[in-house]
């Protein structure tokens, strides 16, 4: 098996206008940490690089989409600067057949509302509170080797009603101090690309350097990578018999 | 319309036996208090009567089951004592289209894990502990009406994994001041049936004299309602063209 | 209850400019029929309006929208001509409760791909052919009364692979002449609205002059219709037990 | 990773009495075929044996079963002769974690039905007639390098409606000559277990040695084997604060 192209995507704009409590789990950006994290959870099974809104087409050119097998997104205050060509090409790489790991506040992107149709929108707090992560799919791959529940000591809380389509596999469901409880593992499948939404991971906390989640990333990551070869689906007449 | 005929049918062991603190908000059963709450919900638009273990048969005799729309199920220590000629003839006609709500302690009964197929296991605590229901799919018709979350002050913790088929459909979702979540109102297509199951309800608080969960009850026994006639399916060979 | 107020949307291309195969079967265009058999179905439960591309924002002001209930969605040729702010105004509305019933080639249009995600692409075939639909859900309601399988003398062929999110219900699958198979009876939920697409239609067949697809249509609108208050979802922080 | 240990369970009833039209295709029974194409398909990455009804406890005894990843399920005539204590055995050791994939006539077996709680009732009929598999899930591993459609010049119908819960995934749909279509490719996770029904295949026609299906049973196996360690699930009090 090829090693999994693997790129992250930030936006970036915390860490670069040097928030300090961003600055202090993240001083090189949560998607250095990220792809760190994968790197160290795959080895040789995944060539990780990473692009930032700040680059020229959000360093999501054609090229660099054609060449990737998975696609993390993390963005939160800067969703209206992407650009909508680069979220088409996404789209159109995702429903040929590319994974897509979507983080977090990212449940507010472009690319997320545009792949799942609704307004994305749930509840939420910034309270330092404890964030319990239960099972409830403990056979499926992006659970494997996850304890249950992951313990998150503080975390955004995130909570129900999240106006998402039904999930086609529930894997995740989080509760908080608060009692709140949220969907945020979750699947979908859109064409022929492969989408997971995983929600813990603010920019406040150091969240994704938690092993646990480091964990579930790559088994998100796996997940969503293709099985088959990238192609556009298109309506085409077919005469009768066409397939003998 | 014609009035739906329901049936509520509950093992009334502890009631029976004398338990101090089921009697205290019990006095007549369980399933006394249910029904009444479905007759002041539903009114003339349902004809509301009740079985218990002890009667002949269980009290669901084909003749009863046959002339049931609706049967709610409670049940808790005496799972076991449930004949099994009756859990299959319950079967029966939920696969044949009998609606079916099973309820709290209802899910180790014969006839959930029959449907069902899994072992039904959970984690428990008794410890009088506020559980919250959150509406997770706001427009079921078994949410309308329903206040998210649903506060009940106190109840038995129920908590996943809940081994239980994937639901056709996830309505309500609680969390338990101890940090537990637990899919907790889900529905599921068996047959020519459908099944609700709601987990709050333990004997040993007033769960049952809630509003909100007799509106949620209220709700349940509509969605579950046979739309069409009650017909066994069977494996049967179709010429060619035998439906033209 | 109320009567529903359902709209009927069309674009009506083929019918002003006269094509005589389609002005054949819908004189008064497919809107005409199809309204008269939702008033002939539903009686005076419905109240039945028609809309269309020509009308000053395609009849579909914000005023129609809001006391709209139901509306149904016939498109063909006129996909691109169809205002981007009256799809984001009907999509929002979807999204707040409103129902929507997607007819046929409107599988392609911008409505449809806006709420499910994917191209909605799929194979076809004009070849006069017999389409067989195949319930799959017979206690679903949108079911009830319709014969399995219902017979379709001839259609246009819609084949898979068609790219669509997985389906909350699979109601229906039809089978063509040819051979293929196409899942052609679907139910999406959308925020606090729901979806049906209903597959057999084309404006060259008299398919909407069949008695089962009048049922089904009626099914369909019925189950489609809200059960709750119209309201828009957003995004809020809420302080710590905002809910007690 | 380890070699996948299979087991390929045959009742072996046609074959041991010497049915002329099965002995033509399968004269060492139904499950050498099988068997054979899984160790041509997976080669070093499966040890693969072999069990039949004649056997002591069917050649499925715990320890056989504690030491299988996947079993694979043939029966047609002979369900009733299965041992209910083997299928307790096997319905425990599914729910534990191991993996199983149903075939064809199997939909009847007791474990099937067992596992899925509905009849599993469906039409048939043996006409030797053209079946197409049509994938609706082409980003799944199950379909990985299968071709859309899958071309059967002869077999047995299965038609709709089959009485099963709805599928976790649904991703074969076949055709039929006669117009008839069935959900002949579907997945289940039932406890920590994952099931594959595949229903082309019966003994009269020399299914098992077309490399499409090959193909597909191997993906199958491949997807319901186990990604954790096995165990039983059971319902068991926990103390506040236990995950501590």
């Amino acid at each position: 098996m090829n090693a999994l192209r693997i790129v992250v995507w930030n936006e970036n704009i915390h860490e670069s206008r040097g928030d300090e409590v961003v600055r202090r789990h993240y001083p090189d950006g949560i998607h250095t940490v990220i792809a760190d994290g994968l790197r160290a959870e795959l080895g040789a099974d995944a060539q990780v690089s990473t692009a930032t809104l700040a680059e020229p087409e959000h360093g999501l050119t054609e090229t660099v989409l054609a060449d990737t097998d998975v696609l993390l997104w993390w963005g939160h205050i800067g969703h209206d600067q992407v650009d909508d060509a680069v979220v088409d090409r996404v789209h159109r790489h995702v429903l040929a057949g590319m994974g897509i790991v979507v983080l977090h506040s990212g449940h507010y992107s472009k690319i997320f509302k545009r792949l799942l149709g609704t307004t994305a929108s749930l509840k939420w707090r910034n309270a330092r509170e404890r964030e319990l992560i239960w099972t409830v799919a403990p056979g499926h791959p992006i659970a494997d080797g996850v304890p249950n529940p992951v313990i998150i000591p503080e975390q955004e809380m995130y909570g129900e009603f999240f106006d998402i389509p039904t999930p086609d596999e529930l894997i995740f469901i989080s509760s908080f101090a608060g009692g709140e409880v949220f969907r945020g593992g979750i699947t979908y499948r859109r064409g022929l690309g492969k989408l997971f939404y995983f929600s813990p991971g603010d920019q406040e906390y150091p969240v994704y350097h938690h092993p646990d989640i480091r964990r579930i990333l790559r088994n998100g990551v796996r997940w969503v990578a293709p099985s088959g070869p990238r192609f556009d689906l298109t309506a085409e007449p077919h005469p009768t018999g066409w397939f003998e």
